[in-house]
């Protein structure tokens, strides 16, 4: 539907000029040799063309649109990626994730992969401790991975990492440690157990024009707390997920849209002691539970 | 109509998950303060939402679209607007100019403005020569100027620029110079005259990842031969538009989509003499006309 600032709709003449317009771009495509291609930009070139035309893009605004990617470039670098978190913030990246994982029975929904992620995690036996030494209340994670059939699944790799209780990963402090990141296999029976930290909130980084854009509209920079978990299995398809924090008043206002309510848990918390190991722990702790369920693997 | 890669449409539990997330989005801008920014906002969601779920836009996919930005922004410079040239070539500089330029009677149709408009051009008497020795074919230009109601409008201020025969504009010149680019004014009768250079086509900057974008769809970066028009008077709606030259092989693949039918003229050819002012000319020349009409400023 086309609506128009000033209330009047365009009158014929003006929209067969627009509609003639979105036609002669998406046709300048039809050679194309990748059909693919052909097919990612015609539709781009029509979502875009659709909006410039509903909102009535005024020409103050286009300028102002391409000064904001042009500031996104400008912070942009092999430490910072403003594009990532623009594509964030306006929920892209997480429709971009619920397009490629569809739902399968009651397989583990996905969630946003974050910017986080490092290669080659420590290996953390089952009930070790993935945080190393990162600050934050103990917490004891346990579950099983299945996949649709209800059958266990032995040496299925586990990627968990998070931020530590001062809102940082362990590569966004400037020592070079390795922290509260960690990879375990679970055993013949599909289980899993290890400590890491509960998790806490934290702001995606706002000094730059997605900041500012956010702070234009309203809304907060701060993500739900969450622990990341990236699970493989060689029958399966990879499930890339977080689980977050039962009651964090974060839940309905995450910066990047990832909570799925499947995907809230229980940290309960816990008495000093005893703990499922028997480890001592100074002051309390939280435990939760995330069984996993892995969809098969892609035809 | 959402499809599939696959050919088989999302069921209905993934329908609604992706869905239920372009709601949670939008609804995120709801407490913004500024109604047009929340309108333009929620748009944008809408669409871009609405483009990842019926292409099924794939994460490798996603990550080469985060790339090409990213690279948008290392190119661009104080000399060189990579986003806006992606702008260009998908056609929403076109669309937007289209669009803040509706059709009014038999207004002269707009067209895009460019990158190589100059602010304090020089002053060329009716009759002069603006080419100030830019290197190219002489053109005789004239005109008049009249409102939609068909009266002629003195003291309109015309501004013209365009390139030389070498493909670039005075500002492309290391030298300074500066050449091609001038401004009239139209006299009691809203008539305009003055000497320029033929156009001729030239690419637009290709050597970036919208010219590898071009390639990569088959098209071609060249812009159709044209000389650019800003006709201002303070009883009207501001024209920016561009004639071009009938006969130009190119003027179907506009890599801007610049082109309206309305703005392509002869440019006759002519023997060497006499010319209209009596100007001798060594060799050939071409002369245009172009009538212009303005449509009212806006309320």
């Amino acid at each position: 539907m086309t609506t128009h600032p000033t209330g009047t709709a365009p009158g014929p003449e003006q929209q067969l000029r627009e509609a003639e317009l979105t036609d002669r771009v998406t046709a300048s495509f039809d050679s194309c040799p990748d059909p693919r291609l052909r097919q990612l930009m015609s539709g781009l070139v029509r979502h875009l063309h659709a909006y410039v035309r509903e909102v009535r893009l005024t020409e103050e605004e286009w300028n102002r649109a391409i000064d904001f990617l042009t500031r996104c470039g400008d912070i942009t670098d092999d430490r910072r990626q403003e594009f990532i978190l623009l594509s964030d913030v306006l929920g892209a990246s997480m429709q971009t994730v619920t397009v490629n994982n569809e739902a399968h029975g009651d397989a583990t929904e996905a969630t946003v992969f974050g910017p986080f992620f490092v290669e080659d995690s420590p290996a953390v036996p089952l009930g070790g401790d993935i945080s190393a030494g990162a600050p934050g209340e103990p917490c004891w994670v346990e579950g099983t991975v299945i996949d649709t059939a209800g059958t266990p699944l032995a040496g299925a790799r586990i990627e968990v990492w998070e931020a530590d209780e001062t809102g940082h990963y362990d590569v966004q402090h400037d020592d070079h440690r390795t922290a509260a990141r960690g990879h375990l296999v679970t055993d013949s029976q599909g289980r899993f157990r290890f400590w890491a930290v509960t998790p806490t909130p934290y702001p995606i980084p706002h000094d730059g024009p997605v900041g500012e854009l956010l702070k234009s509209v309203g809304r907060s920079p701060m993500r739900a707390s969450h622990l990341h978990f990236k699970v493989t299995h060689e029958d399966c398809r990879t499930l890339v997920t977080h689980i977050f924090v039962r009651g964090d008043e974060l839940l309905d206002s995450d910066a990047v849209f990832g909570v799925r309510d499947s995907l809230v848990k229980d940290f309960e918390q816990q008495p000093a002691a005893p703990t499922p190991d028997g480890r001592i722990v100074q002051g309390p702790w939280t435990r939760a539970r995330f069984d996993i369920v892995l969809a098969p693997a892609k035809a």
